[in-house]
């Protein structure tokens, strides 16, 4: 349900996409070659990263900016370019590959600054590239609440609807609502809170005010650097003078504050008063491990195997099992007596995880490393 | 401890091997063109058919005949011809192939045949080519002093102590001890019995009389033949005229009555007082499934890995987990959170099953037989 913004004119709506992060509790699928967000996680035949580029090249008019690694930036370019099945078209789609990670305030603040540059009255929207979200639809229509609140000048983010006491999220704080006849549903953000303990977690549950914050942030792109210009001054130059001269990132990168988006610019604007929510409507799960996994994948064959989920196109057989396989070869998998179980399948590695301890697999990738496995982690 | 056996003067020492059994409930490390015979599940870098040949070699003076399916027979001579390691020498060493699988009388009882030519006053003493047995000294004195009792015209069987109510063996319930000074274990066998209920193995194991039935039998070549001329006149005459003619193998073999020894010989002769049994004093495991390879194989590493036993190459890496890895392959595996967890890695089939329910492998082999999966079987 497209709306017209409200407020001042705004130019196209850009999509920022930072691809980051490796993913390592979902080793041995995931690695750092090849990161969750170039996974088919939901077994679509799509990577997390083209389903997120489907999502948004339908809004935005502008175009889309994947921030990656230097490491990945051909991965992302190749699966963007050749995307599976009928993709929506986009109007200008640009891959900028980071010299080195340093957080996500420089990600999407350069990116911000190339938009800015190309359309200074776009509006800007980031979304991570390994994110799951259901309900195109209503994701859709919470991201036009959001670019129509953006128009007035605030920074806008949309709330994950927090549906038990996670310790794993940063939590969003909402105030009154804003009455905007175009973004009904917005709020003013009262605060934004680092990932809690469990007790606190559930009082913010609790309390009913509290969304997840999944890192959305929409804002006219001159609004974001500015609120960065204030907080950051260094670093919204630098990153400002990088837009304008390309050619100096070598140089300018390494001088730009290594920081999350939240700290940098969210918190303070939020304590200034400036920043709205967005609830979000839609289904959303940033598959933080093969637990998440398997609640996203449907049972391949309900009546006969009930309680088995399959990643792939492996032949599994059970007796009396169930629980999931992730399978990138297609060796036949057989469970006999299992349940809950996690099985992934990769050519050189192969993971049994009891599903209760899927946030565990960590540690095998911490034992790897610390073992100078690079070849596996 | 040699003994001069007593009675008849004896001919040399030939053990026989039947090589038969897929051993389904080892798959996928066993298929039917790679039995449970020719696996090295004890990790000692050789199969239990070349451990079976170290532990018989010096025991048989005349020679080895081992007895398998056509479809093995090269396996078996190439594994007994290149043994691992240092292997003592055997005087004599034969394979015969069966064209057809006809149970345990035709294949023992063609290689006494055979062996009754080449010496008439031969002892030859039967031996399963997929049993792991410990201390091979006391191996050795056992068929020494089954070899003294057959020299006095018995045929002599090797009764295991019964640990457990198995309902899975045959057992032999023993008699008065026999008194002879060359074999003072020696006692009369009252009767072969087969496979139990659960409650009447409870019974037997109560009494103390009953021991469980490994199918080793020693007996003048001569006596076990002429035991088979008086209860299956036809048999003894078609094996000992296909000794006599060896090509007229395939018009022989498939008149020979298919029936095990235990049924065709050994229970009739015990009814007929002429069986005698020498307990085992020796550590035997029939290695039935992956519980019992999960119990003999020593853990890796106690100290730092307790509970995690592996077989095979593979590196495994374990958080709060216990088990048993068999792996044919590098890959390295990861276990996490889960207990008593059998993983089986092959090249085209990975099973992953609870230790508890190891014999329900037996249902993964049926399904994929019953699909016509013969590659996976």
């Amino acid at each position: 349900m497209p709306e017209t913004p409200a407020g001042a004119s705004n130019g196209a709506f850009w999509a920022i996409v930072p691809a980051g992060g490796a993913g390592t509790r979902l080793w041995p699928l995931s690695r750092r070659d090849h990161p969750k967000f170039l996974l088919d996680l939901a077994g679509t035949g799509a990577s997390l990263l083209q389903d997120t580029f489907a999502r948004l090249a339908p809004l935005a008019s502008g175009g889309i900016l994947v921030v990656t690694g230097v490491r990945h930036s051909a991965a992302v370019t190749a699966q963007l370019k050749a995307p599976p099945g009928e993709q929506p078209a986009c109007a200008d789609l640009r891959v900028l590959a980071e010299p080195s990670p340093r957080d996500s305030m420089p990600a999407i603040c350069w990116a911000a600054a190339v938009i800015e540059r190309l359309d200074p009255d776009a509006v800007i929207g980031s979304f991570a590239a390994d994110h799951v979200i259901g309900d195109p639809a209503r994701f859709e229509a919470c991201v036009r609440e959001a670019i129509a609140v953006a128009g007035t000048g605030e920074l806008v983010t949309i709330g994950i609807t927090a549906t038990y006491a996670a310790t794993g999220f940063g939590y969003i704080r909402a105030g009154d609502p804003l009455g905007l006849p175009s973004a009904p549903s917005a709020r003013a953000v009262l605060e934004f809170v680092e990932k809690p303990d469990e007790a606190t977690a559930q009082a913010y549950l609790d309390t009913g005010e509290f969304s997840w914050n999944a890192g959305m942030f929409v804002a006219r792109a001159q609004v974001l650097l500015d609120l960065l210009a204030e907080y950051d001054p260094a670093a919204a130059t630098a990153l400002r003078a990088l837009a304008a001269e390309p050619e100096r990132l070598d140089e300018l990168w390494p001088t730009v504050t290594k920081t999350p988006i939240d700290l940098a610019i969210a918190e303070p604007a939020a304590a200034a008063g400036r920043v709205a929510v967005i609830p979000a409507t839609f289904p959303w799960d940033d598959v933080g491990g093969f637990d998440a996994l398997a609640t996203l994948l449907p049972e391949r064959r309900p009546e006969t195997q009930p309680g088995l989920r399959v990643l792939g196109d492996a032949e599994v057989l059970t007796v009396a099992a169930s629980g999931l396989v992730a399978s990138t070869s297609d060796r036949i998998v057989a469970l006999v007596g299992v349940h809950d179980i996690v099985v992934v399948d990769t050519p050189d590695a192969l993971l049994v995880l009891d599903r209760a301890r899927a946030q565990q697999v960590k540690a095998i990738v911490d034992e790897l490393a610390s073992r100078g496995r690079t070849d596996l982690t």
